[in-house]
């Protein structure tokens, strides 16, 4: 049905995964000589709007006010906008897309967006719901790059009313761009699994932070301590909407967390060698096997 | 007094560090067209001795019951062994070494060797306590690389028998072999901080992976968990020794990070948007301020 090199693109939010979309788009599928397709885009920020028009990546930008203007031309629409803005547009603009439209979100929870589906959803468009997880502590179209997907993992979370071509033709494009593995699942899945590489790994790293003595300490860093906490430079509004958004999985993983350290912590409490070199030895092999899937 | 190409260099353990070391002194001093310094190394495995002969990284080999004849020909000599075995190589051989030589240690924790000085120290050597900061999660020779000490932090605790001389020589010695920033400290000090930067987070890498459901989580990673997790695949034997070596420290700041986890924990708990937002800025404006020193 679609053509990558011929479609007109649209982005709503031109931040950091905006930005490295349509970069990817341009290096990967409109920069080939025969392309015809056009990257539309939207932003708040028309400096991020005039740098990314200065700079060939997208064709056309757009204020908020002109969103339906820009919508009903575009075949393919990418909405980059934290999970409760990206509900909010969904829900204001779904009459306003362009006939047979796929329109996708980024967002790193997917029950909210899911469960709002019956406000969502439009005959015109085929709403699919995607995780592109391709997160930096960077932020902004200043740190966006078209590499930033090379490697990594894409989760859609399917529902009833997806075409299965659509979502066959999406997995596509995002193979195009870089990603090395697109999986579907259940959206609750997703949001289990999530909280656990991600949203954990974010609130340990900023507890490791927290609980720092001082900010001299990288004196004595070795890389572990900066491996670990580097996503501690964290996007305060928009980590702190993910983790209330699956607030319930979240608390459910630090539980099990706790437990964990809680039983390596007894080992050393108790001067525990041969048990501690056990479990220590039992995680090693299970990281490695990890390594290797 | 040293002139850095004519020494003979001798390494008990051609493991990692040692092999790092080895590898790094060969490329960066005893390379040049003029140098007449040699390398002298000794380990248990056998066919590491052998590789490192054949690929030119060492001169001469020596298996373990010839240490002491290795050990009189040596200028500076580096113990690259567990803690509690460079503590027992030290008392073993502490009369066997060359006269003037400088010798070091790797260990990772400091009060263990420094509590012990009266039984190891010599009027023939001085001993400098040091930790080059250079961990990694591979193991063994094969592994080592000259390259892994560049931009590393080098920590050493100094002690009243050691000569001002040496100490500046040594400094001098880790800068050429690559590391960045070279520091002199209390070894308590030491042991409490390195606790932090490095037990800690070896401790909550581990238990991150300890309470994964499942080995397949990684395909819903998007490079956090994997770089929050990289060092659980942990040298389990040397890791339990440097814990418990450090026990107290370690067990003080486990508690100190469990109360910060538990902060963020409760404002996600009590869905304390405002709270939360704020607590994670913190810790952003916090890392950032640890990265620009």
């Amino acid at each position: 049905m679609h053509s990558f090199s011929n479609l007109v693109y649209g982005f709503a939010g031109l931040g950091i995964m905006g930005g490295s979309f349509a970069k990817a788009i341009r290096a990967k599928i409109l920069d080939s000589p025969d392309a015809a397709g056009k990257i539309l885009a939207l932003d708040s920020n028309t400096a991020t709007l005039a740098t990314a028009i200065e700079r060939g990546i997208i064709d056309e930008a757009f204020e908020p006010e002109d969103t339906a203007a820009m919508l009903k031309r575009c075949d393919v629409v990418f909405i980059c906008l934290y999970p409760t803005k990206t509900i909010e547009f969904l829900k204001k603009y779904r009459g306003d897309f362009k006939k047979g439209a796929i329109v996708s979100d980024i967002s790193g929870v997917k029950t909210s967006i899911m469960e709002s589906l019956p406000d969502i959803l439009h005959d015109n468009i085929d709403f699919i719901c995607g995780h592109p997880m391709a997160g930096s502590e960077k932020e902004g179209f200043y740190h966006s790059s078209e590499h930033i997907f090379e490697g990594r993992n894409y989760i859609l979370t399917p529902h009833h009313a997806n075409r299965r071509e659509n979502i066959l033709f999406f997995k596509r494009l995002a193979g195009i761009l870089g990603f090395s593995r697109i999986t579907e699942t259940d959206y609750k899945q997703h949001d289990h699994k999530i909280a656990f590489t991600s949203q954990l790994c974010h609130i340990i790293a900023s507890a490791i932070v927290d609980s720092a003595e001082d900010e001299k300490i990288t004196a004595f860093g070795g890389g572990s301590f900066e491996d670990l906490t580097r996503i501690a430079m964290i996007n305060a509004p928009l980590w702190t909407e993910l983790f209330l958004a699956n607030r319930k999985e979240l608390l459910a993983h630090i539980e099990s967390f706790k437990l964990s350290l809680e039983k390596i912590t007894d080992l050393i409490r108790r001067s525990d060698s041969g048990g501690l070199c056990e479990t220590l030895e039992a995680v090693r092999l299970k990281r490695i096997e990890m390594s290797t899937i």
